[in-house]
Protein backbone atom coordinates (compact mmCIF):
# COMPACT_ATOMS: atom_id res chain seq x y z
CA UNK A 1 0.00 0.00 0.00
CA UNK A 2 1.22 4.08 -0.48
CA UNK A 3 -0.15 5.92 2.26
CA UNK A 4 -0.27 8.88 -0.15
CA UNK A 5 -2.38 6.95 -2.98
CA UNK A 6 -5.96 8.17 -2.93
CA UNK A 7 -7.14 4.80 -4.18
CA UNK A 8 -4.87 3.03 -1.59
CA UNK A 9 -6.75 5.08 0.96
CA UNK A 10 -10.28 3.83 0.24
CA UNK A 11 -8.81 0.23 -0.40
CA UNK A 12 -7.65 0.14 3.06
CA UNK A 13 -11.22 1.99 4.35
CA UNK A 14 -9.30 5.34 5.02
CA UNK A 15 -10.90 7.61 2.43
CA UNK A 16 -15.11 7.14 2.22
CA UNK A 17 -16.29 5.91 -1.18
CA UNK A 18 -19.73 4.53 -2.42
CA UNK A 19 -18.43 0.68 -2.39
CA UNK A 20 -20.28 -1.27 -4.95
CA UNK A 21 -18.53 -4.50 -4.96
CA UNK A 22 -15.52 -6.34 -2.97
CA UNK A 23 -13.57 -9.45 -2.47
CA UNK A 24 -10.20 -9.89 -0.93
CA UNK A 25 -8.30 -8.48 -4.45
CA UNK A 26 -10.34 -6.52 -5.68
CA UNK A 27 -12.84 -3.18 -4.55
CA UNK A 28 -15.41 -1.45 -7.07
CA UNK A 29 -17.03 1.90 -6.27
CA UNK A 30 -18.73 4.25 -8.30
CA UNK A 31 -16.56 7.44 -9.91
CA UNK A 32 -17.90 10.77 -8.53
CA UNK A 33 -17.91 12.61 -11.54
CA UNK A 34 -19.76 9.83 -13.62
CA UNK A 35 -19.74 10.19 -17.29
CA UNK A 36 -22.91 7.93 -17.77
CA UNK A 37 -25.90 5.86 -15.34
CA UNK A 38 -23.27 3.74 -14.41
CA UNK A 39 -19.61 5.02 -13.71
CA UNK A 40 -17.99 2.47 -11.80
CA UNK A 41 -13.97 2.49 -11.03
CA UNK A 42 -12.62 -1.56 -10.41
CA UNK A 43 -9.45 -1.47 -8.87
CA UNK A 44 -6.97 -4.02 -7.21
CA UNK A 45 -6.31 -3.99 -3.54
CA UNK A 46 -2.99 -3.87 -4.42
CA UNK A 47 -0.78 -0.54 -5.62
CA UNK A 48 -0.18 -1.69 -9.11
CA UNK A 49 0.20 1.56 -11.09
CA UNK A 50 -0.97 0.91 -14.20
CA UNK A 51 -2.03 -1.07 -17.27
CA UNK A 52 1.25 -1.86 -18.00
CA UNK A 53 2.59 -3.14 -14.88
CA UNK A 54 -0.73 -5.52 -14.51
CA UNK A 55 0.61 -8.37 -16.49
CA UNK A 56 3.78 -9.12 -13.75
CA UNK A 57 1.31 -8.74 -11.12
CA UNK A 58 -1.05 -11.53 -12.80
CA UNK A 59 -3.97 -9.58 -11.68
CA UNK A 60 -6.54 -9.25 -14.07
CA UNK A 61 -8.53 -12.61 -13.46
CA UNK A 62 -10.21 -11.06 -10.19
CA UNK A 63 -10.96 -7.15 -11.95
CA UNK A 64 -12.07 -9.29 -14.83
CA UNK A 65 -14.72 -11.34 -12.55
CA UNK A 66 -15.80 -8.44 -10.43
CA UNK A 67 -16.59 -6.43 -14.01
CA UNK A 68 -18.76 -8.95 -15.02
CA UNK A 69 -20.58 -9.62 -11.89
CA UNK A 70 -21.13 -5.53 -11.78
CA UNK A 71 -21.72 -6.05 -15.98
CA UNK A 72 -24.80 -8.51 -14.85
CA UNK A 73 -25.69 -5.94 -11.82
CA UNK A 74 -26.20 -3.43 -13.63
CA UNK A 75 -28.03 -5.11 -16.74
CA UNK A 76 -25.69 -3.49 -18.83
CA UNK A 77 -25.32 -6.50 -21.20
CA UNK A 78 -28.61 -5.33 -22.98
CA UNK A 79 -27.79 -1.68 -22.53
CA UNK A 80 -24.34 -1.70 -23.50
CA UNK A 81 -20.93 -0.21 -21.99
CA UNK A 82 -17.68 0.17 -22.52
CA UNK A 83 -14.55 -0.70 -20.24
CA UNK A 84 -11.74 1.74 -20.44
CA UNK A 85 -8.38 2.16 -18.76
CA UNK A 86 -6.19 5.52 -18.97
CA UNK A 87 -2.72 5.09 -19.30
CA UNK A 88 0.46 7.32 -19.59
CA UNK A 89 -0.07 11.07 -19.47
CA UNK A 90 -3.58 10.66 -19.32
CA UNK A 91 -3.56 8.57 -16.35
CA UNK A 92 -4.37 10.80 -13.51
CA UNK A 93 -4.55 8.58 -10.19
CA UNK A 94 -1.40 6.57 -10.27
CA UNK A 95 -3.29 3.14 -9.32
CA UNK A 96 -4.74 1.03 -11.96
CA UNK A 97 -8.27 1.50 -12.70
CA UNK A 98 -10.63 0.55 -15.10
CA UNK A 99 -13.67 2.44 -15.46
CA UNK A 100 -17.15 0.52 -16.40
CA UNK A 101 -19.33 2.95 -17.85
CA UNK A 102 -22.79 2.73 -19.41
CA UNK A 103 -25.56 2.20 -21.02
CA UNK A 104 -23.31 3.03 -23.85
CA UNK A 105 -25.21 3.17 -27.31
CA UNK A 106 -22.50 4.40 -29.34
CA UNK A 107 -18.59 3.02 -30.01
CA UNK A 108 -15.53 4.22 -29.27
CA UNK B 1 -12.72 -19.74 -37.07
CA UNK B 2 -16.40 -18.04 -37.69
CA UNK B 3 -16.35 -17.46 -41.53
CA UNK B 4 -18.67 -15.11 -41.73
CA UNK B 5 -17.41 -12.69 -38.51
CA UNK B 6 -15.04 -10.18 -40.60
CA UNK B 7 -12.58 -10.32 -37.89
CA UNK B 8 -11.87 -14.17 -38.29
CA UNK B 9 -11.50 -12.77 -41.78
CA UNK B 10 -9.03 -10.16 -41.20
CA UNK B 11 -7.00 -12.97 -38.96
CA UNK B 12 -7.02 -15.24 -41.56
CA UNK B 13 -5.68 -13.38 -43.96
CA UNK B 14 -8.89 -13.64 -46.22
CA UNK B 15 -9.67 -9.47 -45.82
CA UNK B 16 -7.02 -7.19 -46.34
CA UNK B 17 -6.05 -4.82 -43.07
CA UNK B 18 -3.11 -2.60 -41.89
CA UNK B 19 -1.76 -5.28 -39.75
CA UNK B 20 0.74 -3.74 -36.91
CA UNK B 21 1.38 -6.50 -35.04
CA UNK B 22 0.84 -10.51 -35.19
CA UNK B 23 1.97 -13.86 -33.52
CA UNK B 24 0.03 -16.84 -32.72
CA UNK B 25 -2.65 -16.15 -30.65
CA UNK B 26 -3.06 -11.95 -31.42
CA UNK B 27 -3.24 -9.74 -34.33
CA UNK B 28 -3.86 -5.93 -34.21
CA UNK B 29 -4.41 -3.86 -36.69
CA UNK B 30 -5.27 -0.03 -37.68
CA UNK B 31 -8.91 0.84 -37.52
CA UNK B 32 -10.29 2.24 -40.44
CA UNK B 33 -12.30 5.19 -38.89
CA UNK B 34 -9.28 6.36 -36.54
CA UNK B 35 -10.71 8.49 -33.69
CA UNK B 36 -6.71 9.39 -32.88
CA UNK B 37 -3.11 9.51 -34.92
CA UNK B 38 -2.87 6.00 -33.48
CA UNK B 39 -5.99 3.71 -33.57
CA UNK B 40 -5.10 0.05 -33.33
CA UNK B 41 -7.24 -2.45 -32.74
CA UNK B 42 -5.95 -5.62 -31.18
CA UNK B 43 -7.80 -9.11 -31.38
CA UNK B 44 -7.39 -12.32 -30.49
CA UNK B 45 -7.07 -14.83 -33.11
CA UNK B 46 -9.77 -17.08 -31.97
CA UNK B 47 -13.58 -16.29 -32.21
CA UNK B 48 -14.16 -15.07 -28.77
CA UNK B 49 -17.32 -13.16 -28.84
CA UNK B 50 -16.46 -10.50 -26.01
CA UNK B 51 -15.50 -8.81 -22.68
CA UNK B 52 -17.69 -10.99 -20.81
CA UNK B 53 -16.36 -14.49 -22.64
CA UNK B 54 -12.54 -13.62 -22.43
CA UNK B 55 -11.94 -14.89 -18.52
CA UNK B 56 -13.29 -18.63 -19.80
CA UNK B 57 -10.61 -18.67 -22.42
CA UNK B 58 -7.62 -17.11 -20.49
CA UNK B 59 -6.94 -15.18 -23.52
CA UNK B 60 -6.20 -11.72 -21.85
CA UNK B 61 -2.26 -12.40 -21.26
CA UNK B 62 -1.01 -12.33 -25.24
CA UNK B 63 -3.49 -9.13 -25.34
CA UNK B 64 -1.75 -7.39 -22.96
CA UNK B 65 1.30 -8.60 -23.95
CA UNK B 66 0.53 -6.94 -27.69
CA UNK B 67 -0.61 -3.94 -26.42
CA UNK B 68 2.34 -3.16 -24.25
CA UNK B 69 4.39 -3.50 -27.40
CA UNK B 70 2.19 -1.24 -29.01
CA UNK B 71 2.23 0.92 -26.23
CA UNK B 72 6.08 1.26 -26.68
CA UNK B 73 6.09 1.16 -30.22
CA UNK B 74 3.95 4.64 -30.61
CA UNK B 75 5.42 6.19 -27.70
CA UNK B 76 2.12 6.22 -25.85
CA UNK B 77 3.53 6.17 -22.13
CA UNK B 78 4.53 9.80 -22.37
CA UNK B 79 1.56 10.76 -24.68
CA UNK B 80 -0.65 8.84 -23.10
CA UNK B 81 -3.15 6.48 -24.00
CA UNK B 82 -6.19 4.73 -23.15
CA UNK B 83 -7.73 0.77 -23.79
CA UNK B 84 -10.94 0.55 -24.53
CA UNK B 85 -13.26 -2.65 -24.83
CA UNK B 86 -17.32 -2.27 -25.69
CA UNK B 87 -19.76 -5.14 -25.08
CA UNK B 88 -23.26 -5.45 -25.13
CA UNK B 89 -25.49 -3.32 -26.83
CA UNK B 90 -22.18 -0.79 -27.78
CA UNK B 91 -20.40 -3.55 -29.57
CA UNK B 92 -20.46 -3.64 -33.23
CA UNK B 93 -18.15 -6.70 -34.47
CA UNK B 94 -19.35 -9.76 -32.11
CA UNK B 95 -15.78 -10.42 -31.86
CA UNK B 96 -13.50 -9.66 -29.14
CA UNK B 97 -11.50 -6.23 -29.72
CA UNK B 98 -9.82 -3.96 -27.58
CA UNK B 99 -8.94 -0.51 -28.68
CA UNK B 100 -5.93 1.24 -28.28
CA UNK B 101 -5.96 5.35 -28.83
CA UNK B 102 -3.35 7.97 -28.22
CA UNK B 103 -2.46 10.34 -27.52
CA UNK B 104 -5.14 10.53 -25.42
CA UNK B 105 -4.80 14.10 -23.06
CA UNK B 106 -7.46 14.03 -21.05
CA UNK B 107 -8.85 10.91 -19.18
CA UNK B 108 -12.25 9.07 -19.77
Amino acid sequence: MDPNCVFCQIATKQSPADIVFEDDKVIAFKDTHPVAPVHILVIPKEHIKDFYQLAEKQAFAPIHSAIRKLIDENKLMENGYKVEVNGGGAQIVDHLHFHLIGPVARPV
